[in-house]
């Protein structure tokens, strides 16, 4: 199966035998991305602390980056006069960048919502913005990455169902009107699936957005705080409802496990800032569960994180990089977050190998007595 | 010439047409360091910001590390049993380590020195600590790297002469019985002049420690605030006192012009803080003068640091850096520190290249030039 319009195309290779997962490639006018994959955090145009040679050693093939943020500081605009984006951050990768309906709604004060759309104030100097999801748009185009995200009403969970409902809604009508302002055919736009932890509206906005000629299908609204066992039931109600032939993106997501349970779903598209910020705070994911470096108990310690690790940071002791965070030395961060990234990139190859093999159940399986293990 | 004993070896290829410098290479357990050369700064056993591949590929040859801090954060045992420092940073190339002689007398609070050695409070925790010229020869055996400095008394400028002198003599006792203490053959032990800026004590302390085997030599106790001509004069006449057959160290030295000139003294060997330290500060070096990137008039600025440099940071616009700063990323630092280590080991290869040519007069004509055109 292969679709979307060129310069897009996604292809599914391979379904998994027992689970919903599949193996995917996406191609955008900046390479291919194999998927399922995740997209480092790159907020302001730099994921935190690392160079784009150290980006790509981690072995990601797109990042993400953020409209709100770039908006703010240093602006579109300025972005747009030092040569977009990918000439901006010095990746000649594939680039998403979120619409900023999430950092409206979490990061501004004083923001008020109808149907044109949002007023809010900057959390960096407060001054007064106004942005409508043909705004959103234009400054995506201007910024020039490879996938735009729509504007969406996010609401904090939980919430009354009213409430919910007008938001998926108002995220319907927004959906639209941005695939009118769309005017970059080497842009594709993706749709957010709003509604809440209520299958119903879930059911409801995925059709009314499935309606739409978009490149690719979000789910947001989730890692809000639910429970674990509440964010997987939204979205077995949720991806069947989206297309096959697009890919599908899991924002804000998650953890190693709720990666592998959420691609066993069907997903094919994360991003999460849990690596670098657990990373900045000397927390390392392994196979063996996760590494608190500040204790004590790693002073001496000369192992590296992960012996199967290939990363920079497994190049040296538990105990040189517990020293750098009792120091405060930036390398302790620069290197976990090296290390964390690492880690997420391998465990998604890891998925797209075993999707390959049939055995993603035993991945999953395999991974989660190793994370458990560890945890008692 | 070739001089030291082995595992080290000390040879001048060339000697300047015009100017006292030198080209050599001074072989190591580590490996040969090609000289004029100069040092990145590793206080912690860690260039702020760069994994040892970042520093490598700046072309530093050899690092610097701090023998003070290393044995109070994380203690000189913890080092050793992790395998030493070489292994603790997981850098496989020259290590020198200096003994701390200056960070007691300008971190340290309530010193109190005498024959024996200094009493003083840490700076990080105020406990108490004794510190004598065998003990900082044991911590530094206990480190192990390729060279070792000798405990100094290091005083402030301007001072009285009785007060210098006393601290110079006392250095000259202290070296001896560094000498006495030393046990490793794999580690070198270099001396320091010291005597302020009276070039009868600095003679004199020269003439005493060159009647000492030592490896190498230091010039201790300037760029501590005194005019450039005043630290210049002070090489002038300290240099020719240093044997010919051992390398000359220049320590916490200093701006690129300060580099030129005292390698067109004699000089063989650098330090400084000054490349990251600015490079953390927005602030970088290049041949037409430096660079303010915090400065408005960079916001647009597509052109890189300089076109010549193949630096990470070079492949950016100044734009761009420039936002890394204004939005507190730590890209920022990190890439700036690189950036401006690489000026420093560029010019150093100029600088040896120019030596090998009989024209490092040409070489600092045409630097000051461009340094001078643009602070104009």
């Amino acid at each position: 199966m292969s679709s979307t319009s060129a310069p897009f195309r996604f292809t599914v290779e391979r379904t998994d035998r027992d689970t919903a997962a599949r193996l995917s490639t996406f191609e955008t006018p900046h390479g291919a991305v194999e998927m399922p994959a995740f997209m480092p955090v790159g907020t302001l145009g730099t994921v935190k602390g690392l160079p784009p040679a150290a980006i790509r050693e981690t072995g990601a093939q797109m990042v993400l980056a953020n409209a709100y943020h770039l908006a703010r500081r240093p602006g579109e605009e300025i972005v747009r006069q030092l040569g977009g984006l990918h000439r901006f951050m010095n990746w000649d990768g594939p680039i998403l960048t979120d619409s900023g309906g999430f950092q409206i709604f979490s990061l501004a004060a004083m923001t008020t919502i109808d149907d044109r759309g949002a007023t809010f104030r900057s959390h960096i100097d407060g001054s007064e913005h106004h942005v409508t999801p043909e705004r959103a748009i234009a400054i995506q185009e201007a910024l020039g990455p490879d996938v735009a995200m729509v504007l969406d009403h996010v609401v904090a969970l939980p919430n009354e169902r009213a409430v919910i409902e007008e938001a998926m809604q108002r995220s319907v009508r927004w959906a639209a009107r941005s695939i009118e302002a769309r005017s970059r055919a080497d842009q594709a736009v993706f749709a957010i699936v709003q509604g809440g932890l209520d299958p119903q509206l879930r059911r409801h906005c995925a059709a009314e957005l499935r309606a739409m000629p978009f490149d690719g299908y979000a789910i947001g609204g989730l890692s809000v705080g639910e429970e674990m066992d509440d964010m997987l039931a939204t979205l077995d109600v949720t991806v069947p409802q989206l297309p096959d032939d697009r890919p599908r993106y899991l924002m804000g997501v998650g953890r190693p496990e709720d990666l592998l349970e959420a691609i066993a779903r069907g997903v094919d598209l994360f991003d999460c800032v849990l690596p670098t910020r657990n990373g900045r705070n000397a927390f390392a994911f392994t196979d063996a569960g996760s590494i608190r470096l500040r204790n004590e108990q790693f002073k001496l310690d000369e192992r590296p994180l992960d012996e199967a690790c290939p990363c920079p940071a497994c190049r040296h002791s538990r105990g040189y990089l517990r020293h750098l965070f009792a120091a405060d030395e930036m390398l302790g961060p620069i290197l976990v977050s090296i290390h964390n990234l690492t880690y997420y990139q391998r465990l998604l190859a890891e998925a797209r190998e075993a999707i390959g093999q049939g055995q993603l159940g035993e991945l999953l399986a395999a991974k989660r007595a190793g994370w458990s293990a560890a945890a008692r």
